[in-house]
């Protein structure tokens, strides 16, 4: 059983990559819930959704996020009464957001309505990876940047990203409960992979959810983190300027030194082999391929190297008797 | 100052052709909520929508409710999670419901959801004649049928009228207070004109708000009804069987009886002629039109000539010293 921490699209493809090596049904995907947000009283779930889709092949590819071909005539009429529109929400996107409102108002968790969605998606397409919500609390992230306090979704979607970052506060997530079977996902499974995803707001607050970054820190599993930085830049999003910003500085180094206690594999693209001996230098195996997913075969051979590594870790450390990271 | 007890598309219609012979802003609606309902979660008011929509000139006109030209690609992507869609939720339409329920939800009442829907859908096309919901309170009409006890939208959209209606139940309506401006408008207008709905499911619920009869009786404007059943059939929806089935006759000098104590006027169709002298009989004045709203001419005729004959009542009345009504 392989269990990976995801946030969006980047998680998503590299999911997708993964469910075509392995049994889909081995992967348990704990996600980013930091980011969900309520519009015109509707629970929405971006990440969840985007992996949700993607997996269940009904994702638009375009967008990376969002249903295929779905139409946004509710939101113009949403535009009409006068509401605000920045965020976009599609007509078929719209059902499973009622769907998971119904259902938590009726008192189901989180990751009951999690479950349900990834079966009702499921049955009609492919058998799905299990998906898990950090926590089924609400932990919103929120951001201090040029432009004020904001919520994520009103500094990732409303403003584009565009103001500085100058501080995350992912206090809701630090006093969150863990959602039932993530501790044990991590546990008891036979390798971890942190998703390229971004570190600050993607992967941030699951890690700071109580619990989650020990239970990583002590899993028997070997634990691998493929960087979502290549050659100093995001491929997607605002990860580099973010990582500049707060001072970590923008290279895939900074965000292997971010996962430095409890990862033992760090993933490079090939433009960044020249920070190999860097990474390895914190106490972590690193190897370099290409991370760039932008062919079905480049995600499943990215999952396939991914996975290949973390069992030849696996295998060392048992002939060296369990002696593996650096912790 | 007129003010018009409506249910759905009768109504609406008729209120189409009120507002084209008398200034819109002097029209107030007292709109049944009845047939109210939550579907996903969202707050439905049926008879509301399909008055405003009508009124704002934005309703579809070959089913007489939702807005024209809307699509259904929410209500599909329901149906692939496994949600009964029987009733037709347009993608358009669902705007409507999404900011009813949001605002219900942050402590809104429902006259004031109403007022700011009137508003949002009045600017954009013409003023609006207010609509009043008979009561903010919760007052469902449930239906005891051959085919059990059935919530009203049950009997009326998902098993689409067929079972035959044995008793009503209009006792959340009696435990309702009516909203505010209510009693007022019926006891401060010029005229009050019951529209050609159905008497038992779309007036008869506003008549069981306690308090909205006694003024209706006791209320010094004159009082006309229009008779919604023409040569023993109702133009459209059940009220004729419903009226058999209940034992009262599915005659227009039926719906004139369950009107006795409060009206002066009945408006009965060209084709009901022959039941004038047996309305008037009841002490009421009956008159005889064209009744059938097949054309924005027929809708301004049957408004114009029911204003007409109020004004004329009232003049009579006047006349006589305000002796109107048996009564």
């Amino acid at each position: 059983m392989i269990t990976v921490l995801a946030g969006g699209i980047g998680a998503a493809k590299f999911l997708e990559g993964l469910a075509a090596v392995m049994p889909p049904e081995e992967i348990t995907v704990i996600a980013n819930t930091g980011d969900d947000a309520v519009f015109y009283g509707l629970r929405v779930s971006p990440d969840m959704d985007t992996v949700l889709y993607t997996l269940a092949g009904v994702v638009n590819r375009e967008t990376g996020w969002g249903l295929a071909a779905d139409t946004f005539h509710c939101l113009r009429a949403m535009e009409r009464l006068g509401e605000a529109t920045w965020f976009q929400l599609g007509d078929r996107d719209i059902a499973t957001h009622l769907y998971r409102t119904r259902r938590l108002r009726e008192g189901a968790t989180l990751s009951e309505v999690t479950r349900e969605l990834g079966d009702r998606f499921g049955v009609r397409c492919r058998i799905l990876p299990r998906i898990l919500p950090m926590s089924d609390d609400a932990a919103p992230t929120r951001l201090r940047t040029s432009a004020g306090w904001l919520s994520f979704q009103e500094y990732f979607v409303k403003l584009g990203q565009e103001p500085e970052v100058l501080e995350v506060d992912l206090s809701a997530a630090a006093r969150s409960q863990p959602a039932p079977g993530v501790i044990e996902a991590i546990l008891i499974s036979n390798g971890v992979i942190v998703a390229p995803s971004n570190p600050i707001i993607s992967i941030g607050p699951i890690l700071s959810v109580p619990g989650i970054r020990e239970a990583l820190r002590k899993t028997p599993a070997r634990v691998a983190a493929i960087s979502p930085i290549v050659g100093g830049k995001a491929l997607k999003g605002p990860a580099d300027r973010m990582l500049a910003s707060l001072g970590y500085g923008s290279s895939a180094a900074a965000v292997a030194e971010l996962y430095r206690d409890f990862v033992d594999l760090f993933v490079l693209d090939q433009q960044d082999a020249a920070l190999q001996s860097e990474v390895e230098n914190k106490g972590m195996r690193a190897i370099v391929t290409q991370t760039i997913m932008d062919s079905a075969e480049a995600k499943r051979s990215l999952a396939a190297t991914t996975l290949q590594a973390l069992q030849e870790i696996r295998d060392q450390s048992a002939g060296r008797g369990g002696a593996g990271r650096a912790r």
